[in-house]
Order: structure tokens, then sequence, then C-alpha cells
């Protein structure tokens, strides 16, 4: 059985001013080096001075992965790294033997220039596929993101800045834990979003002592409760990548527990602000899906609903069309019995054992918060994934922008 | 390996003046009977008069099958039927005992008039889910479709008009055998559009003298090769229904090559048809994969692409974004090497081994329709999915319609 998400997590206070240098023993900077046009911020650096550096990193299970995601694969099979290095306005997807070399060039500028080896250096990109990095671009930014690099929130926030690309706003949060230790992290992702991984590109600091494995663990367990379950558009990207970096700076090993329930929180809250700048998003919905009989028919199900085109443009329509989502659960290949059935919409159970248990005006779908609640009445197992509608704005953008 | 649809087809002329009734033996109405308001068409009939009544059938996969779906299955364990009855306006899906019970007074109501017993009688529903037939309306109706029988044209496409929902257009087609034996049918479906089945009814009618075994063959062969390829949306409805009815009335046996491929082509225009007037396409699209290593990995592929919502939205504003194209086929779960991709679209190689090989502006899609054809470079398995673009116009008509 998974459980899901900031409704059930505890109650830590996050702060949405601060982001990854709100952990001790970080700088960051981020600047416009002429990737994308316009002069916009495009690449970001994040340097983790130590005195530890344990890393773990999630990616995309796309068989397509970017250049950047195998050789950050690579990097993470030390549990180690000295920095990170992002760029957006162009992906490095889908370039060929040349795209990965770029790669490489890109963590040798950066660790010739701090002192490492290209070992040491993550390296993340995001924005179009199939077009190769402009080299003496980020060449150039490189020297000026090492001389920016800063530890104050301005810093973090100019990182997190950097990495967005449809995104309309900034997205980073922190936690600080009265003890002393601290969690803070920057995500991208507007479009392209679907679990594994659900967002484009997140980067977490921590000054917690943590060792390699309970690092992993942590991030593996945080990732699958919170951007996992994310479904925008079930698009799994090339590019998805969750970087967790740790410094050991606060000295203070605040234990398994504490550490994995707020790095969850702050995951959580990243998600939340994915969400909520989701590409023409209006309604922000939870489908939550409970009495299956298996994990995988839960998630099937949640999954299949959330990225029904016909659910997306009834609850863009404001419509609470069940049939529609009675429909997708069928079609999910999950184990379902139809007599079994009911669906509920923002707490008004309109399908009971399959069929009408209210007249759907009952249900005010109005707002810009919307709950499908599913129930099999098969077994135990549940889930729970966050979507949005799919809009007018949804179309537009994805028509006119090449991403 | 499959092979599919009208490019590989023969070249049998084909009739769309007429419909069911090109076949001898039947006869057909459509009728006002007041399921849907406004008074447009909303029953049809279409009647076996002999001297065969052998027929065939194949449904939906969706797990929440329409009541009017479980009780044709019924009906079709014979391979016979002698009249099929459809109603548009109201699914009769998610309905409970009630539903079941209101189809088979249905089936009643048909027989009795016709001098038959109910499980002689298929049923048909399309439009909304969740809501019960009107059963005062559905009598009256079926009085009046039984006194509107009749053999010509004029009946059958008033059959093919009655089953419309969002169809713009009615849709149907015949083939007139130089020998003498003819297959005719209409087809409806413009939305919840996915294999298994393509389209939510289509009813085919034949003179030709077919045995129940090679009838049964012949509709599988030729739906496996047309209606399962026609993927607007990913969403499989809860009533599809593809119905097959023999007559024998011109007293010729055609031979199982020459019906079944007469019957493919019939099949395969329908679908043109549907594809054409799917509900807000802007452009067709014809997704084929080649040098799969299975005909399954060929049809992940295939349907993940057109069922994407970023390559949707890209080929409705024209673009040729090849990226989005290998972002969908990474994330197919089918067996891929991402060196080995070629991505061509409308005759134009844009990506060779994972790579750029020409600009993407050197493929022109203004035009209404798109071929993207796909190399994995694996195997000798191929397939053809027919699709079309993601646009504002199905956005709208999908969140103001309730079906």
């Amino acid at each position: 059985m998974s459980t899901t998400f900031s409704a059930e997590l505890g109650d830590l206070p996050l702060d949405r001013e601060l982001g990854v240098t709100a952990s001790k023993g970080f700088r960051a900077s981020g600047i416009a080096a002429g990737i994308k046009a316009a002069g916009a911020k495009d690449l970001a650096l994040v340097v983790n001075d130590g005195p530890a550096d344990v890393a773990a990193g999630v990616f995309t299970t796309n068989k397509v992965a970017a250049a950047p995601v195998r050789w950050s694969q690579q990097v993470l099979t030390q549990h180690r790294f000295r920095a990170v290095v992002l760029n957006s306005g162009c992906a490095n997807a889908c370039t060929g033997p040349e795209g990965f070399q770029d790669t490489h060039a890109t963590a040798e500028d950066v660790a010739e220039q701090l002192g490492f080896g290209a070992i040491d250096i993550a390296v993340c990109s995001t924005g179009l596929i199939g077009e190769r990095l402009p080299m003496d671009a980020v060449r150039g930014g490189i020297r000026t993101a090492v001389d920016s690099l800063d530890v104050d929130a301005a810093a973090g926030l100019a990182a997190a800045t950097a990495v967005m690309t449809t995104d309309t706003v900034p997205k980073q949060v922190a936690y600080r834990d009265p003890a002393g230790w601290s969690i803070g992290g920057f995500a991208k992702g507007a479009g392209m979003c679907a679990p594994n991984m659900a967002t484009m590109l997140a980067v977490i600091t921590t000054d917690a002592v943590v060792d390699a494995r309970l690092l992993d663990f942590a991030l593996r367990a945080a990732v699958e409760r919170t951007f996992h379950r994310l479904d925008v558009d079930g698009s799994t990207s090339t590019n998805d990548t969750v970087l967790l970096s740790a410094s050991g700076a606060s000295r203070i090993n605040p234990g398994a527990g504490a550490f994995t329930g707020a790095l969850t929180e702050v995951c959580a809250d990243l998600v939340e602000q994915l969400q909520i700048d989701a590409e023409g998003a209006t309604k922000r919905v939870r489908i939550e899906v409970a009495g299956a009989d298996s994990e995988d028919c839960a998630t099937r199900v949640a999954r299949t609903v959330a990225e029904d085109h016909l659910v997306g443009t009834a609850l863009f329509g404001s419509d609470p069309n069940w049939g529609r989502i009675a429909m997708a659960v069928g079609r999910s290949g999950a184990r379902v019995d139809p007599d079994r059935l009911d669906i509920s919409i923002n707490g008004v159970l309109l399908c009971k054992n399959g069929a009408k248990a209210a007249e759907r005006d009952s249900a005010d779908l109005s707002g810009p918060e919307i709950e499908v609640y599913i129930d099999l009445h098969l077994g135990d197992d549940s889930t729970t994934v966050l979507t949005t509608d799919l809009s007018h704005a949804y179309v537009e953008e994805n028509s006119a922008y090449s991403s």
C-alpha cells in the first residue's frame, strides 16, 4: 500500500523564500549565458563546499535519455558529486555522440575552474530536444557562473530562475530544522510532466550529516511519494533528473526518520508548485484510488484517469462527468468489477456500484481544486496522483512552443 | 507482422451514396424517437429478412461495458441475429441492473413487433454515460421505426444518420461486386475513439452466402486491420460494437479471400470517414512504425505517439517537432535503441540514428495530412495507426459536450 502527499504528511514549516542555499556548505549562481534568446537566465551552478560530498540521484525512465542524464548517471555511481551545472534552452537530447561530448566538455570546463575532476560534476539540461548546445555560450556562461557563486538567498533564487523554460515562476523551498540542519531545493517543469520522473529537473541540498546509503534510500522514498505522483500529460521527458547533495556542514545527524520525513515534505511542496504552474492548467486535480487489489492496479487506474483527454477536457469545463471517469477506469487494464465501482467528485458520491447515485450537478466543480475519489472495492491498495485539466491554454502553449 | 490500411489495400470501387441497404435482404430505418432533444433522428433499425441470418460481432474491451454490449454479446453467442436496434443520445452505460433490463425490454419490443424472440435482436446504444434510457420514448420510437422500414438507399442513410452523436456527417459506404453480391455499412464515432474498438458503433450487412465461421474470421481480420488502427484520443469507449449480418439473398458465395478483402476495404473506408470527422481534428495523421522486434512493440510505439498530448498539439501547430516524437517513443515501454532511431515526417528524414538529420523546417506540415514514419531498426515488425491532431476545437467540444 502506498500513501502520498501533503494532505497525509506532517506539517513542518517550509519557507519558499529560500532554496538550495538554505543549506550550509553550498554556493549557487544563475546567469544569462546566451543559450536562450532574449538574455534570460539560462545557466545555473550549485557547488557543494563540504566537508562531505555525498549525493544521490533519480533519473527518467525514458529510453531516449538525454546526454546529461547518461553522464550524471555515471557520476552518481560514486554516490557523490562536488557541483552540478544546469542549463535551460536546450535539452541536449537526441544529439548523438557529439551531444554526449558536449556534456563531457561542460563538466570538464566546470571542473577545471573549480579545481575538481570532470567526474565530480553532474550536468542537467532542459529545453528543446534535438538541437546541439551552443558550446561557446556555455563555456562563457560557466566562467560568469563561477564568478557569481554566492551563499545567499539571492544566489539560490538566481539558480532556480535559470532553469525555467515554460515555467512562469521559479520554484524553490527550504526546511530549517530547529536543531540546526536544513534541506533546500529548486525544481522546474511545466509540461512533458509524468511519473518517472514527474519533473524535468530538481536539485536539493542538505547540510545534514547523512551517509550515501540513507541519502539514496531517503531520496527514492521521497520521490516515490511526491514527484512520481504528478502526471500532467503522461509525457515522461528525456531529461528528468532529481539530484540530492549533502554537505554535512551542520555537523548534525538528524536520523533516518526525521531526515526522510523532512525531505519528503520539501519534495511534496516542490511538486505542489509544479502542479500549480503546469502548462495551461486552470484546475488542480487530485485523483485518489482506493480498494484496489494491488498497488499496480491502483496506479494504472489513477494514471489512466489522469492522462485521459476526455476526463481532462470535462474538468476544464467544470463538468462532473463521472461517466468518462468510469470509461477510463474500465480501459486502464486494472482489475475492475464494474458493479462495485464508486466515484465521488469533490465529496459527492455520483456513481455507486457502477451506476448513477446522484445528479451530476450536485457536485460543484467551479473552483480551482478538484478531488476525484475512486473506490474499486476489491482490496486494500490505494494511491494518489496529482494532475491538471486539459485546457485551451495547454493546446495553445504546446502548439506554439517547440520543446 | 501486421499490415494495414487503404494505402496497401486493393482499389475496389466503393460507393458512399449507399450503406446497409445496398445488400439485398435488408430493410432499415432511422427516426426521431425523442431520446435526443431537438427532434433529431436518434433511433435506427436494421432488419435481416434472410433467407440466412448469420452474424458476427466485435465488442469493446473496456471492462465497464454498457448494458447493450453485454446483451449483444449474449445474442452473438448464437452467431446470428434477425435485427439490430440502435439509439443515440444515451449510452445506457453505468446504469446497473435496471439499465440491462431496459436493453432487454428494448429487444423484446422490437422482437414482438417483428415476430421474433428477444434473443434474435442485437442492441446498440451511444451517447451520455450514466443516464437511464427514456423507455417511453424508446418504445414509441420502435413502433415508428418498424413502420418506416424500407429497402431503399434513403432508409439506409436514415439509419446511418440516427446513430450520430458529435459526428457532423453520417458515414456509410457500400461495395457491389460485379458478380451480384454486396457489402454495405454505416459507422458513427468522433470522440472516445481508440483501438478495441476504434469506433463506437458500426453495422455492416452483406447478401453474400457466408457461413458463421468465415463471417467471424473475416470480421475479426478486417477489424484488426482497420477499426483497431484508429486512435483519436486513447479513450476506448464503454459501447464500441461492430456487427456484421449476412442474408445470403444474393445466393452467391464469393469465397473467403474475395469476401474478406472487400469487407476490409469497406471497413477501411468507414475508418477513413471516422478519422476525417474526428472531434476537433484539423489534421489527419498516419503513424507508421517499422523495424520493431515484435508486433507488440510496434503497436506500443505507434499508439504512444498517437495518444501523446505534446505530439498532438505540435502537429496542430504544424510544428515538425520530432523531439517530442522521440520522447514518446522512449516512454512507450517498447524495446528501443535510441542510437538507431530514425524519424521522418512527410517524407523528410529529420532524425537519423537518434540525432538531428535535417533542419525541422525542411518538413512542411501546413497541409491537412501528415505522415510520420518511425524506424526502430531492431527487427521486421511494423504497424500503422491513424490519428488526428490535438486542437482547440477538441478541447472546446469535449469541455462543452457531456458524453
